[in-house]
C-alpha cells in the first residue's frame, strides 16, 4: 500500500493535535482512503522545550532539513503569523506538496497567491483551520457558492473575546479577571493582542470576504472594534435590560458589487441570532438568495476542533487526488 | 462543449424550483463545472394540470418514456411516497444514472439498498433535500466523519410542527388554527399527518442514522410522538414560566453500539441549545470526539432551499466524475 509522506510545521497545541489524531485515527484514514500516512519530520523553533514523544520523526528547527527530504507530499501548517509560514508553504508548494494550514493572519493576507501558486504546481491548499476552528465555514461556503450568492456574512469570530464578555457578564467580573481566566484556559495567547482588539476577527472576516466575494475591501477602510474598552458597569447595565455585548464581525456587498465590513462591539437583544452563542463558540450566518439564512456554530477554538478540520481537509484533498476519471 | 442530459421526475413545488434555479444559473454551472445541462424530460402526474413552461422539455405521465431516452445521465426526484419513486430511482441506476432525491419518506427505507445498487453501478446518489432542506447537514456530517466519530445527533427536523408550535405561543392561537396557517402558507401538505404525527422527523432521524452509525434501530422501538395533544392552555403555562415546547429528535450511540432513539415533545429552557430555533427552521446539533458540539440552523423547507440543494448535489457529483487521476 502507498503512504503518503508529511510534514507538520509547528508543534505547540494544534501541531500535537494533528499528529496525535493522525496516530489515533490511522486504521479509519487508511480504510477510507486506501492510503497510510506517516509523519516524516516536524518543525519546531526551540529544540529544548519538552512534547510529546514522535518516535521516528525528524524533528528539527531547520526548514531547509526537511525541505530536503525527498518524497514529502502533505505539509500541515500551524505556525503563529505572516512569516516564515508563507516562505515555507510557498516553497513546500514549489516543491509540488499540498499544504493546510490553520495560520489566519498569514493566509488573510497571502491566501490568493498561495492559491494561485498551488494552481500552477497542480496541488491543492486546506484552510478550513484558519476560520472558526472546529466549524466547518470554509466547506459549508464552498458548497454553497456552487448554487447559491452571499449577500451578508455575519459571525462572532473569535472565542476568547465571546468568552471574556460572557465571564464578564455571567461572573459579574472585570475585564481584566476576564484575561487573566481566557489566559489560564489557554484560549488567549500570552500576547492576547489580536483576539481583544478584534484584529483576529478581522483577519477571518478577510478569509471568508475572498472566499465569498473573490476580493477583500481595503483594509484600511474597515472599521475594526476590539473589546478592551467595555467596563464591567456597562456589561451589567446591558443585561438589567436583558441585552448582551457580542463583538460582531460582518461584511457585505453593495448592488454595486463595493464591499462593506466592520468588526464591531454591539448591543444586542434576544431576537439576535448570535444572541444566544456564548463561551468560546463561534458562530456564522450567511444570507443567501436561494437558501436563506444558515447559521453554523461550535468551537471557535481548541486543540482537537482546530486540528481535527486539519485532518479533515487532508482526507478531502487525498480522495480528490486519487479519483479515477470517468468518462461521461 | 459535452452536455449533461437530465430528467426531472416529480413537477410539484420542488420539481419546479430544481428546473428554475438549472435555468438561473445555467452560465455559472457552466463555468465552474466545464459542463452544460438540459432537461430533456419531466415527470408529471396530472397532464392537465397548470404549471411554468418547460420550453423543448419531453413532460409526460410515464416513466417508461422517459426510460427509453438514450443518453439521460441524471435524475433528480422530487415525488411523495416510497413508490414509485423507489421503483423509478432503482431502474434509473440500473441504467447508469446518477440520482439526486429530496424523497424522505423512501429514502429512509431504502437508502442503503440505493447506495448499494449505485456502488455496482459506478454512479452517485444525492440526498443532502431528504434531511432539513435547505441546512448541509448531509455534506457536514459525511465531512466530519472522515476524522470524527458523532456520539449523539439531536434536531429540530420538521418545519412544520416547529412552525405550529412556535404560532401557538406568540399569536395565542389554537392548534387548528395554526394548522390552518400552515396549510395556507404551503408548509403543511393538504394530508399533514406526516408532519404532526412525528413521522416526517422520525423518517429524517433514520436517514441521518445510516450516515452516522451505518445502521438504523429497529423501526418498532423508536417513540415517535407528535404534536397533535398539544393544546394552547399547556403552551401558554410554558411560556409563563419561560419555557417552550419542542419536538426534538434524538439519536445516540450506547458504548455497546446499540442505538437510543426518540422523536419527543420537550419542554426546554433558554439554556436548551433548540430553545432558540423558531418557525419553518430546522436545527441540528452533532456531539463529536474531537469538535465537540457543532450546531447548523436553518430553513427546514421551501422551494428555493429544497431545490438548491438537489442542484448542489448535482455540482458535487459531476465533479467527483470528472477529476482526473493524478498519481500520488
Amino acid at each position: 500500500m502507498a503512504i503518503i509522506q508529511a510534514a507538520i510545521l509547528g508543534f505547540g497545541t494544534v501541531g500535537q493535535g494533528i499528529y496525535q489524531i493522525l496516530n489515533e485515527r490511522k486504521v479509519q484514514l487508511k480504510q477510507s482512503l486506501g492510503l497510510d500516512i506517516e509523519v516524516k519530520a516536524i518543525l519546531i523553533r526551540d529544540l529544548a522545550k519538552n512534547r510529546i514523544a514522535t518516535p521516528g520523526v525528524l524533528v528539527t528547527d531547520s526548514f531547509q532539513e526537511i525541505e530536503a527530504i525527498p518524497g514529502i507530499q502533505v505539509v500541515f501548517e500551524a505556525i503563529v503569523g505572516e512569516e516564515p509560514a508563507f516562505d515555507y508553504l510557498s516553497r513546500a508548494i514549489q516543491k509540488g506538496c499540498h499544504v493546510i494550514t490553520a495560520n489566519k493572519v498569514m493566509f488573510s493576507k497571502y491566501g490568493l497567491q498561495l492559491e494561485e501558486q498551488a494552481k500552477v504546481k497542480g496541488v491543492h491548499i486546506g484552510y478550513e483551520a484558519t476560520t472558526a476552528a472546529g466549524v466547518p465555514i470554509i466547506k459549508t461556503l464552498k458548497n454553497l457558492l456552487q448554487v447559491n450568492q452571499v449577500h451578508k456574512i455575519q459571525g462572532i469570530l473569535n472565542g476568547t473575546s465571546n468568552y471574556m464578555l460572557t465571564q464578564m457578564r455571567i461572573q459579574q467580573c472585570l475585564f481584566l479577571d476576564a484575561l487573566q481566566e481566557a489566559k489560564l484556559l489557554g484560549y488567549a495567547e500570552a500576547d492576547p493582542y489580536n483576539d481583544i482588539s478584534g484584529q483576529d476577527a478581522f483577519r477571518k472576516l478577510m478569509i471568508l470576504s475572498t472566499l465569498a466575494f473573490g476580493k477583500q475591501p481595503e483594509w484600511q477602510d474597515v472599521e475594526v472594534e476590539g473589546i478592551t474598552n467595555i467596563t464591567l458597569e456597562e456589561v451589567q447595565n446591558a443585561s438589567s435590560r436583558g441585552m448582551r455585548f457580542k463583538q460582531i464581525a460582518e461584511i457585505s456587498q453593495e448592488v454595486d458589487g463595493s464591499l462593506h465590513a466592520f468588526v464591531r462591539l454591539k448591543l444586542v437583544g434576544q431576537e439576535h441570532p448570535l444572541y444566544a452563542i456564548e463561551g468560546v463558540d463561534n458562530a456564522i450566518s450567511l444570507d443567501t438568495n436561494y437558501i436563506g439564512t444558515l447559521t453554523l456554530t461550535g468551537p471557535g477554538a481548541g486543540k482537537f476542533p482546530t486540528a481535527s478540520v486539519m485532518v479533515e481537509d487532508y482526507a478531502d484533498i487525498i480522495r480528490k487526488h486519487t479519483q479515477f476519471l470517468v468518462t461521461l
